[in-house]
């Protein structure tokens, strides 16, 4: 059994020579039916370890079964990945004008409530869900098609979003600065927590904010909503999205790539994508926290820092989180002090470098987290 | 008639090295009663004219006798100013995470309707904006207490906002790329256009997005509207709060910077802030649009650029905005090429590079513009 | 007469997507016989005029009598041209290294030094130059073929040579930053300075730092004074090399383009390159300096500055350059201060932005300049 | 026995906002005599876990018996570590014109040859040392009084340097972008390597490119040489200067740093610094390389990288460097290849980022090493 592979190349931007710059597509049909499943990395362009779990994936699909179709973008941002500022890549927002490359998707709520008022209470859930993709690829169609234009980070967004707009499941591959494995789930798809294999789970609310997750899940549970308001009827689409943080930023690991390309395939395979596949999700323990409780812990000093607490290490409230040098103080006892945890945490990413002025998120933390 | 300047300096933030970064304060508090003018310059740290603005208000209000008091923070943003990259200034946005330095003041809408409960149809004026003063007050020092800290941004705008939170009349100078004089006003403001010698006006709604004039305008507009609804009655604060856009960014001019000043001080006179001073707006021609008409013409290709249309200039539809090198063409027809108005427009700034991605912001310019 | 154009591309660099960058190659080869020209412009990615010269030198090329070959390369830097840092270009050098875009061609002056021993009193002067090319250009590539490999500014300057080396006339297009049009000529060329339309001169020595042009004349001017110093025999090989600088960076300018182009084509007239052509150098004054008296004024302190003197200016000894503000200072005298003139000059260029650490190269000025 | 610090700062350069930006520097001196040592760390931004080194070895040295005296400069560069270009720090070179920021000392060979002329057979080694320092010293100021100026980066370096200008021994405290740890030793002190407690070690020729320990180092062995020649007197000044390379760039460690710490102290004990010190070097293996040796590996294609061979480990000839995936071929056996070692090689450091343009320094590396 091989699935074919159809690779093709979609330009996303221009450059300031003129040069097209364009995204590779693969898409991998199987030869039955079953759900769409859109996979893109490295929207930001320093997060490159999802190309490598793009690339185990593909290796590995070709010999299975496939139920549907799955369509995968590595690299899907090649702006952001080719903006070098000293070694590093300045790969999280535009250089231009600091536009983060996740935040321009489109989700029009007041059109989805609009959009539900059409819905019957006989039309079948196939028949809304066409419907719904129409509308919604149209409604893209037409805010690219902007009389005055678009910027850059928005054009590229709008264009992967219409590539996801047919599917059933979208995971967006993302890395955290230095950080572990973690993964961003709607409330509503919370059960799918645990057909992944990441420790650490993060629950968000029906709220957009223009990541592509977001703009992917609102829209449908928005109308789930809607029509369970307008006709008490309750309807479950079963299309779910998800941001996967896999690790570090600005490294890659073939190794690290295949086991997060099994913790993917186990899921989609728990989805029905996979005929006669034996992956399933690994017995683990899996932490979640709503969103709420997932902390962001921001300096007020500026210094230099060894961060002590790794991500994915139990931290007691006054245990040490990171040592902070004083330049200015090194004959005195204020040379080094310690920055304790304010509470019971789990530090999930921390601040890439040493160096850091006031008002510096240092760390993501898990507080009030529960086991699943 | 000599007013005195009071100096200090005011820490907003701590360097990599630990090192405070200050922002120096200018007070001048007249002998008369008077309003509270705040005036602050270089939130981003490329917009650098409104300092010589501010150097020449300083030196001529010196010899002024002055109602009230005016606080003036120039070089507001000292992180912003000193980040190069390359010969310019990368001003705009926090290099670390891309956040725009003039978005994170503060507004609360809920709680300003929430206040405006409280108020009752006897409460004075004075008392109103006292008791509304305080609350603002404390709500900013509530948000810069936040236990787990806040980002940079929003640091340095809390602090400055908290000086600008006792002011009537709150003045944010910046600049544009390449830009011709215009200034924001709020709608329910709108008669002080013609008090600034600025020749264009762009009207904005009662809506926040960040800014220091929106956080300024917002409440009191918002307060003054909720009281309507609760009690019927109808007050005007007379707070008010404009960004000066001071034509092009990286570029100062002590000339022009007079000039400027000149038009400040005309309005600040027509709102009694200095006593005997014969110093009138200028008779001359105001043009002013609303928000929605005030346009941004984004490119959806790139290349090198032309800026036909000058900032200012009126453009008729058709007419040359731009000329675009193809540098893959220049052997042909193709190798350049002219963009034209897409109707009759001003332009009001554009982008300050010849090269541009897809989707740079090439002109933003006046449509449906009128006389005022 | 119609002089065909022939346009191909070339891979100087791959991206961290893995793409190719390329830069296209114009030739118009002449019916006649005659002398090989090279131009290129853009290695320096902000400094974008010499791209519309190009553009211009082609169109109007097309329909001239060409004896021998001019090849030209416009944006010959495509990394240089898209590393953007705000709105501007990152254009100078490597943002991941720092290394200048024009500092790494080839020159060996102990190698040219042993290959003169070979030349014999008899042997012709086409003879030597053809041998010599063949040196020049085996060398590159041995260069190329490191087995170690090289930095990517060096392989793409060595891309670029090799093009060149065949060559008799070299010219590379520059802008400065706010900068006066004027060009670098060899010592030995001098002449050549009044076959351009370009006011300000610049005399240099046969020392290499690393330049397009100094790699291109270094070789043949060693050449010649090795022969001479060998055999007593005086040789010119007429091989010239010049670095222009069209005015400013992050613009460009159809019209002055045009006007760029005409001065460029009065020089190849003089050349023997144009057949039947009557474009002449203009009458006009044309000051040179030496590159010793070619000064760099650097700021020993930090601030905001107004460029008074502007670029082509004649400046006394104690006139005003530039205003310096001091935002510390804004109520006292010393708010604001004037830095005068050191000497009798001429400002040739001037910093872009206003906002200087110390440090900073202010101005580059002509002294002890003489009409040529 | 304690030893005073006397801690003061000095001003190296202004910010755009005309403050002054200063360094620490401690000076502790002992009750007895002895050399003079400076240490500084931090000349490149990122470079900071020299900064710990010095607070450990201030620490430590206040309970210590010091003969002579130790001047310690932590976070030399205070431009360099303040300039964020995202997440991590540009401080390898000025951001406004690529200058790297250790490449700016002072070194005349001509003046020191001349200065030898000075010395004649029967003056005593002390009173050579105290001329040729006060000779030294005084270039220094010349050149800082250079009436046009100088750059950013050389004033610096030159401020610095006048400190250093006494001391017989100089430590430079880098780090690599990831990196094992290794020093610079100059040939003619090559003894010294046995003396800190660092496997790698590279000897280094009497060739100055600008950096500190070579400023440091060139003048006395070109001193020494030419002495030799002028007057068959040998003499050897023991001034000794290295660059200790602390690890990878961007952390801090200080578990590490008080070992790095132990290993000067050995060195300072061993050159006489230390009264009744017991700390002597640890007996570990140490491999040597000529500068010729120490190879660095450029990548002729660009793309995404995964560094397999870690730093200090020791790599047959064939065995896998790097394994490198290629997002245009993720669906053949192109989309990932393995990079293998052209040598038996030790790779010191390797480049931070996984994605990596062509012509990036991917690896340095130990070819042709020797126990020592």
């Amino acid at each position: 059994m091989t699935t074919q592979v159809v690779k093709k190349h979609m330009v996303v931007a221009q450059n300031a020579s003129g040069r097209n710059m364009n995204v590779p597509i693969y898409r991998m049909k199987g030869a039955r039916p079953g759900p769409t499943v859109y996979i893109q990395s490295s929207i930001h362009g320093a997060e490159v370890q999802g190309n490598v779990v793009i690339y185990h994936l593909i290796q590995r699909l070709k010999d299975m079964d496939i139920c549907g179709e799955i369509i995968l973008v590595p690299n899907c941002n090649p702006i952001g990945t080719n903006i070098k500022a000293g070694e590093y890549t300045l790969g999280r927002f535009d250089p231009v004008n600091g536009t983060n490359w996740n935040r321009g998707y489109f989700f029009d709520k007041e059109a989805v409530k609009h959009f539900a008022k059409t819905v019957t209470r006989e039309e079948s859930i196939e028949g809304i869900k066409q419907r719904f993709r129409a509308h919604l690829s149209n409604a893209i169609d037409n805010k690219l098609a902007e009389p005055w234009g678009l910027g850059l980070a928005q054009q590229l967004n709008l264009k992967l979003q219409q590539m996801a707009v047919n599917a059933d499941f979208v995971l967006d591959l993302h890395n955290g600065p230095v950080s572990t494995r973690h993964v961003y789930i709607p409330e509503y798809a919370k059960d799918s927590a645990k057909l992944f294999n990441i420790p650490h789970c993060i629950f968000i609310p029906n709220v957009f904010a223009g990541a592509l997750d977001e703009a992917t899940f609102c829209p449908w549970w928005t109308l789930q909503e809607s029509i369970k308001t307008n006709l008490e009827r309750e309807i479950s689409f079963n299309v779910e999205a998800f941001t996967l943080e896999m690790g570090s930023q600005e490294v890659i690991d073939f190794n690290e790539g295949n086991i997060d390309a099994t913790s993917i395939l186990s899921y989609l395979n728990a989805k029905g994508v996979l005929h006669e596949c034996d992956i399933k999700p690994k017995e683990m323990q899996r932490l979640g926290v709503y969103l709420k409780d997932y902390k962001t812990l921001f300096t007020n000093w500026g210094g230099m820092v060894e961060y002590m607490a790794k991500p994915g290490q139990t931290v007691k409230k006054g245990e040490p989180l990171a040592q902070i040098l004083n330049i200015d103080d090194l004959d005195t006892d204020n040379g080094s002090r310690t920055l304790e945890a304010p509470c019971d945490l789990i530090p999930i990413l921390h601040f890439p470098s040493a160096s850091v002025l006031s008002g510096t998120q240092l760390y993501k933390v898990f507080t009030n987290y529960k086991e699943l």
